[in-house]
């Protein structure tokens, strides 16, 4: 579901590198638009407040300010999965790994095991969504615990990568803010 | 200014590990209590409320859901200081070293020039403060870049660690939530 304010700030604020890059260092990975991201927080109240969710889930670091202004609307907890567990961590951990296409670098991401059940009716948060390799990471550990995926907020998705396609076809529900459909000579197209 | 809120929280929650640790994963640094960030946003708001501020300054990864979600009661920005730079990482940075007595290790902590400036009147926020490493290393960013810190907000002192005195001999106002002056026989001492 298109969000105007933030599309309107990606135009304004986001810096476009090359044909494939847009660093929204300026309102979301770096300095925090707050005023922002409590408009983000509501619209996703909005799109998933029907589906019983009791916890929401993210992956540390850009991604844990946009889940926690959020869950004030759901009046739910926060869990946020750790980078840079080893494979061999433990039994008290739920684990997996990230390829990240972006850095071409694998990233070990764990939560702690007390912190996601079978109870759980889960919404995934994240800044972007690209080749979902974050989201599916995250899914991967909820799966482990046997907790329910209700949903999935993206802030950005770059639609031209194959992340959310490949999403939607698993069958979740993805709800991206501001899609971005090409980048061409310096301008965003928003699909 | 202590706040029974949080104390409770600490003595229900908290998981005592020797003399020196207290792990509250359960509520602020894992799973994250939004509910109690709220309170603990609203508390900074009042502490810090009339000194003119315009930035909150973090460090990733806890410190980010705390200081968004009080950054909402001051409606300001959050700027938060990325992990890993390197040294040499060219002009458009403040970067400088965290040491964390806790894991041993030396960390390069950086800010974007573009965000942090002379006009700013920072409020330094974290979850933990017990030698310092963090706030001190923050402070030297806010230095580089003329910015003037005007108060530094912490969750829970180690009260037993030295790094709040010296900080408050430095001549900054620190306000915690709670500080925790000693742990005996896995008991909580609160200050």
């Amino acid at each position: 579901m298109k969000m105007q304010l933030l599309e309107d700030k990606i135009r304004a604020e986001g810096e476009i590198i090359g044909n494939d890059i847009v660093k929204v260092d300026m309102f979301l990975n770096h300095r925090i638009d707050v005023d922002l991201l409590c408009e983000i927080g509501k619209e996703f109240k909005r799109l998933f407040g029907d589906l019983g969710i009791n916890k929401i889930v993210t992956i540390e670091a850009s991604g844990i300010g946009i889940a926690c202004v959020t869950a004030q609307y759901f009046s739910v907890p926060v869990v946020f999965a750790k980078k840079g567990f080893h494979r061999n961590v433990g039994n008290d951990i739920y684990s997996g790994e990230v390829f990240s296409f972006t850095k071409g670098i694998t990233t070990q991401i764990g939560i702690s095991k007390k912190y996601l059940t079978p109870d759980d009716r889960i919404l995934i948060i994240d800044d972007f969504l690209a080749n979902g390799g974050a989201v599916k990471g995250l899914i991967g550990l909820a799966d482990q615990a046997g907790a329910k995926v209700m949903g999935v907020g993206i802030c950005i998705e770059k639609g031209f990568q194959s992340g959310g396609k490949e999403l939607r076809e698993m069958g979740y529900r993805v709800e991206s803010l501001a899609i971005i459909k090409s980048i061409n000579d310096g301008k965003i197209v928003f699909g």
